[in-house]
């Protein structure tokens, strides 16, 4: 059995793996009828809303000839009655041969996995890991540009933001030169930065994008998101740090590409997305052959 | 590409092949099995809630052998995080291979079709078009009656009734003879009659339902709608205005059929349900063949 | 046609029918790929939540190659705008090969039974009948224990309980020998016992679980459910009256089972899910064989 739970439960060769074999079922999210997981049931679970992830997920094993069931909105099932996310675990592990959970807590697929006879599939625990998204980073990078010799900027929320350190630390394992570039308040933690460099990272940082741009070949973006914040006056002062613009972009090295793992509010102008940089709808597309890769693994394997 | 956008958009050669095409496919909305469309993938997104409608395009697509992802309800997706439709669109494209859309805010579909790499099917865009509505309300009458030499009375809120508005500009195609039938607040709006006129259609406009049940084909009454009204005082003068009963069928010409786009309040008696006259359900059948013939050439072209 | 509304229309031999169906078709439950309801589409109708309930019937129609289309949230469809069941009923039986039905009123599935042109499944009304689940219950005696010579203690609220009921009266047409442990205030009513009776069964009655641990095969322990007090106060009395506990189930007979509806609150101490007695995520499980039953017969015959 093959849960999905972290990045780091991966190495990079389990990476390689998965991101070669999400290029070779591509064609079948493209829209090339499949039917390498006909008769399969794939659960959905999500515990908080992600409408994107829940899609992708959904597209990913419709495309492979399964099916899908999904639990819905939370505050209607039995978990409004007070049911142990074990007991929902183990009563949803007899209906699907894997399931998607997206749970607030952080450690619920960890938890998840105990109680589970069918592979769980982490798709976000609270500020604990997303491997899905990572995973679909990596793939993008390597599709549009190259995981090899890598010099990226991640900008952003480096304190808060799951997908970055998540992100980070996978790229960390392809010895990428990273530039960090967050304002004074939301820095990258130390223990991460650490963590990273001991991976074989090399790490810089910076506050000032525009220096930056001629020296990349993947420029990642994300939102700052308010919900992440303890405090929303800490919030206030950093919402809309960055903003990639026509402007901006001049200065870019021919071959940048720009990613964001989406929705983005007003962090990329949408004169931007014409340009030949603009990448984030191709990542978002890409989330599918990833999702399928892990899905055909994860239930190969059952 | 094949959008559908508008009725404005179809000349009546083009309306007769969708038709006929619906005519061609109806045994598969009866239970005939097929796989017209196995491998695709429909997308609904109903950014405002019509059940009866996504319910209708999900059966056609299944019918077909096809598959649905539904966005969902609205306030738990990215949406709600403040995506633009243009993002939504552009993402949801990746997944799908054509989109359902209903949307509050007239032209949304348009809108919508500049953004989207698959075929956009607009389901109602706020008081806009709902092509597909009309579409059905002329396959039940070629199939329950006839398209040429139609008497027909439209009947009930004339002024705001989008229904009536596009079915009206359809039949004016065929040089329909119509009978409009509304209080005097909700008569249609001089500019769409003199279009109607121009069109080819016969005009006549009375406030009374009881004088023209003899000559008449088809008697289509709609919902007079409180949401439609900018007033609700203007609403309460005219509500329940109309209302079949078995009394007033009496009227009827032998072979009048009783259309309405349900749901249904009080506009039509229970009792008439059972009279040969109803075909109100048959019409709400008769939304899966049309909209399969949609789905078909959508996807076929894509 | 073949209408399940509920469990008073069907004999012993139905009931051995349906069980044996089910048993034959296990193996699909389990993963065995079918297209025996290749090209059916289900509808499930849930006017109250019942995800569990909604997910095993999906679950079932998929593993069958079947479709499942969802009326999805009430508030949101034709039903909030006022629409009677008996059109909606006429509406979506326009769609869909057999229907699920679940609904608050009393009377509700044979009410839309009478209305709709392919089979109703019932899957609860309100205070009325659930007859798959009474038919899950009997199919895990049936698989994990025996339906013949079965002494079974009825634990909990059985003055309300509409699981209990029903079970305890398909119970009698196999003559077990049956304990009703419930606090005074939640005794079976008389009118069911004598009912009860004069079909075969033996009744005995004790408010001491502990007492009866070893004179059983089955242990069928329910939820005490607020939501079906007139009373709260009358509920706070009586909540967490019996427990299965470690303690408990050492005076068990070796061949015990413990059975249990789901969801659980604290009726069952945790510990007691790793000991060889219990069979409640078995039992969750075995209705997707027995809906599946349901489901082939029902549209088997249409």
């Amino acid at each position: 059995m093959y849960h999905i739970i972290s990045m780091r439960d991966f190495s990079r060769d389990e990476i390689d793996l998965i991101l070669n074999k999400a290029k070779q079922l591509e064609p079948i999210a493209k829209g090339k009828k499949s039917d390498l997981l006909l008769g399969k049931i794939l659960a959905t679970l999500f515990f908080e809303p992600s409408t994107r992830t829940r899609l992708s997920f959904e597209t990913a094993m419709k495309r492979l000839g399964g099916e899908v069931i999904d639990l819905g909105a939370l505050e209607v099932s039995s978990v409004a009655k007070g049911e142990t996310l074990a007991d929902t675990i183990r009563v949803v592990a007899n209906y699907a041969d894997a399931i998607v959970l997206r749970h607030p807590r952080e450690g619920a697929a960890r938890m998840a996995a105990e109680y589970s006879r069918v592979p769980i599939i982490n798709a976000g625990d609270g500020a604990g890991h997303h491997p899905t998204q990572t995973l679909l980073d990596l793939y993008t990078i390597m599709r549009e540009s190259s995981l090899s010799g890598l010099r990226i900027a991640l900008v952003g929320d480096l304190k808060y933001g799951r997908t970055v350190h998540s992100l980070a630390y996978a790229l960390s394992l392809y010895h990428a030169d990273m530039t960090l570039v967050s304002p004074k308040q939301l820095e990258m933690p130390d223990v991460i930065k650490k963590d990273l460099k001991k991976q074989g990272a090399v790490i810089r940082e910076t506050t000032k994008l525009e220096d930056v741009m001629g020296d990349i070949d993947v420029l990642y973006i994300t939102r700052i998101q308010k919900e992440r914040f303890p405090d929303p006056a800490e919030y206030l002062k950093v919402a809309g740090s960055y903003r990639v613009t026509e402007e901006l972009i001049k200065k870019a090295s021919d071959s940048l590409i720009i990613m964001h793992p989406l929705p983005r509010m007003d962090e990329i102008a949408p004169a931007v997305d014409r340009t030949k940089y603009a990448r984030y709808f191709e990542q978002s597309f890409y989330g599918v052959p990833v999702r399928m890769a892990l899905l055909v693994m994860a239930m190969e394997t059952t």
